[in-house]
């Protein structure tokens, strides 16, 4: 029933993330009750996004310059390597503020579920990377993939660079989190990885 | 931390109807994953919508031709007209397909809290319309604005044209409803506009 340019615009919404048809909806309605400045603008910014964006040729991470503000930042301690999946378990991380290290972005996980083998992801560029690191941190979710990308990193690094301190980022209880609403498995990495207290 | 493209793009999809930050941030990564191909035709849609699309010149239904579908279908019952507040309440009725006449868009609800005035509204031409009608039902939402709007176009229409019949859609328990879920008001339409039931 709706005009065809509206429907089109539905179905770019609805291929994003979560967006089923209701939201795409409302979405593609509130923009045809936009300004025609303010939509020129938003296709604009998408468009811009494709033109100026790229990854980082040292960490992955996304930049619009060959190398991205961190990897150029010469405050901060290259030799230590914090693992993430994607850019955005950069800018978490970076809130912080406790880091201040240098990253590398994997790009995905490795997943047998969707085919994902380790030769898809930015590897190659870490084990090259992780010669003259002192420290590679495995900053992986803590689910399946991000478990068996990690296990499969450290096996790998202990190989091509075994004198580089491999360490794992901590699982256990979040902060605020109320024990019996932990799962078991949780509950096992905060007993396993519990540390001794300051007296 | 971002890249300013990236950034640009999150705080357009912020602006869409319950994005928050996250759910921007997210949108705008996928963006900057797909391929050129697939934005570049997002970006188009956007625009298309803009240039494409325009009301009605009869009910103020999207469409984008002078006049909408469903006011140049001829087999309609053109004396019959739905008001509503958006023109996505005309594709809610037209699924129940149990609707044969006409519509008006009035773009929005009479509110004091929202400062929205009968001018603001597409009235003028409902009134003008009004006077070759048979029926006018009010169908806006069961909303004190819903209710402000069709108290507001039923004492205008019974002055500019004392002929027609204006009537309210019902309100009630909706399909499936359970009895103790329903608030107070639900529940006293449902006893004021109860029906005789055949035997």
């Amino acid at each position: 029933m709706y005009p065809s340019s509206l429907i089109k615009l539905i179905e770019q919404f609805r291929r994003l993330p979560g967006v089923g048809e209701k939201t795409a909806e409302r979405y593609a309605l509130l923009i045809s009750e936009s300004d025609t400045e303010d939509v020129t603008e938003f296709a604009q910014a998408l468009l811009d996004v494709k033109q100026k964006l790229k990854h980082c040729r040292i960490c992955g991470n996304l930049s619009e310059e060959e190398e991205c503000d961190i990897c150029r930042d010469t405050t901060r301690n290259h030799r230590q390597i914090f693992v993430v999946q994607s850019a955005k378990d950069i800018l978490a991380m970076e809130r912080t503020g406790e880091y201040q290290g240098v990253y590398h972005v994997l790009n995905g996980l490795i997943s047998s579920g969707k085919g994902i083998l380790p030769e898809d992801l930015n590897i190659d560029s870490l084990t090259e990377r992780a010669k003259d690191a002192e420290e590679i941190i495995l900053a992986t979710s803590a689910t399946l993939d991000g478990e068996t990308t990690a296990m499969y990193l450290s096996r790998l690094l202990a190989q091509t660079a075994p004198d580089v301190l491999v360490t794992r980022i901590a699982h256990g209880i979040p902060s605020g989190g109320l024990l019996d609403y932990a799962d078991e498995i949780t509950l096992t990495h905060a007993l396993t990885d519990r540390r001794k207290m300051g007296g």
